[in-house]
């Protein structure tokens, strides 16, 4: 199983998923801007493992900047609500605590994708050829993944036969981290353009979607990665029922709506336009609730309508 | 304006289409290969334009190889149906004749533009942010171009005032092409990735949406490239119109649905997956007839129901 970070001896040693699937490069992180730019550049992503690392990042601070430290890591991404919700939780425990409470998260977001997995794999009912979108896996969630937690424990249950890969530009979580994800476990896998939804859902060659979260609103809108919402309305076009699974960390019962989620906008930078064209580069979309089938925590299944 | 092919002299001349932004490399063909492939490769690429390339590939054969040629041609892409119409055109005309069938064909398709991008001007009622995808523009069509057509004509009334680009991979023909187009000529717009559709509509940042097509059914459904279907399916839920313009050659009354047009499936190699991951890469998708506010031909503005 692919592991993306781990402490010891001082450190918070981060695989570096900017390298994979080419290089496993481990980055040893023993100062808290060392945690704050391996976050905000993406060598380490992925909602609950961003709040781990961050619970960790604040752990490592010396106590007397630990509240800088803590607001440091708050301004490195803004839409995964879990980051918020592991640095609460540290500040709260204080410098003494914080690396207890940075374990005791680690262990916790752990323990519940293997729950989630459990509970997601009871969906399907036979060989299901599955749609995810972007990585939300073992790299982005430690222990099994969530949304490829519950692939993975299918697949084993024999209820899972085939999954399609989008590859998630602009910078290939699905190509690089899935796919290899996936292929480490021997577990059927095509890779295909992001734009490729409509027509594996219109030719019938899609039984279900799981995709992670990045922040789920009380009424259970879902902010993903961009491309979630185009996938979500053509499998309630095709009725293909849409999955989210995510620990609940990522519910944020203090946002309303979706609305009200800020969504990051990242480099245009990161599109690498031919002959410098203009570009926009938002990171996440916006997936409304009545678009959602079941959102899978550690908890159990949950079904419409949503009121965290 | 950008120029896509032209014959001179015995020669078929073909921008490479490959190389553009970068580089305006142009080929000459005088041998039916050297079409063929320019149309296989996509050197030379767009429904309408290879029509064009098409029937002068057929002219330029030597007369006792002119059938072979013609098949040869029909072989090369199978979803445009412009490149059936044209070559069935030339070789109704004989070898004889083909060579100017085809400047007949090539300055009907010019034309036609210029109707579309009229008709299509009239669409927007005030200053529009309207989005495309992959390249509707000279390119694919010579003249105006027929989305782009519309845009530019829409552009220059003064009822277009920026343009959202879907990078539109494996080959990136939005962001190379159809950025360039928009370069030129100073229409403003920005690139974004194939998955920001669904985040642009729920934003409200998108007030049309207009693509071309490569093969419109009897019943009005449109097969275009992949990431088409997504689109109209946003458009549609957020209540923006979605307009198809192509020339009249892209209708084919002989095919009664969508879901009888062949959908190319080109190399996985296209994808270039990091690690080899395995790839699946259709071409194109189909949008179902219910989603499309109007089809614009260069004979006027056709809105539902559609019966070709």
């Amino acid at each position: 199983m692919a592991w993306p970070l781990y402490f010891e001896d001082g450190a918070l040693m981060v695989l570096d998923q900017r390298a994979l699937p080419a290089e496993e490069r481990w980055l040893a992180c023993t100062e808290v801007e060392q945690v704050a730019e391996a976050i905000e550049t993406l060598a380490v992503r992925g909602a609950p493992v961003i709040g781990i690392a961050a619970a960790y990042g604040a752990a490592i601070a010396p106590a007397e900047n630990f509240e800088r430290a803590v607001e440091r890591l708050r301004r490195t991404r803004p839409t995964a609500v879990n980051l918020q919700w592991a640095l609460d939780r540290v500040r709260e425990a204080g410098p003494d605590r914080a690396l207890q409470t940075a374990h005791a998260i680690a262990e916790r977001e752990q323990q519940a994708t293997r729950l989630i997995a459990e509970h997601g794999a009871e969906l399907f009912t036979e060989p299901a050829r599955v749609i995810t979108h972007c990585n939300a896996g073992a790299l982005a969630a430690t222990g099994v993944g969530t949304a490829l937690g519950v692939v993975r424990a299918g697949f084993a249950a024999g209820r899972v036969r085939e999954v399609w890969v989008p590859e998630t530009r602009p910078l290939l979580q699905g190509a690089r981290l899935t796919a290899w994800e996936l292929a480490q476990e021997g577990i059927p896998h095509r890779v295909v353009t992001d734009s490729s939804v409509g027509l594996l859902l219109y030719r019938g060659l899609v039984d279900a979607a799981v995709v992670g979260a990045d922040r789920i609103a009380a009424n259970g809108d879902v902010a993903n990665k961009i491309g979630t919402y185009p996938l979500a309305v053509l499998a309630s076009r095709h009725g293909v029922p849409f999955y989210v699974a995510a620990p609940s960390s990522t519910i944020d019962a203090g946002v309303a709506t979706g609305a009200d989620i800020p969504i990051e906008e990242r480099s245009p930078r990161e599109l690498a336009t031919p002959g410098d064209a203009p570009a926009a580069n938002w990171a996440f979309d916006v997936t409304p609730h009545d678009l959602v089938t079941a959102i899978i925590t550690e908890r159990g299944v949950v079904r419409p309508p949503y009121a965290f």
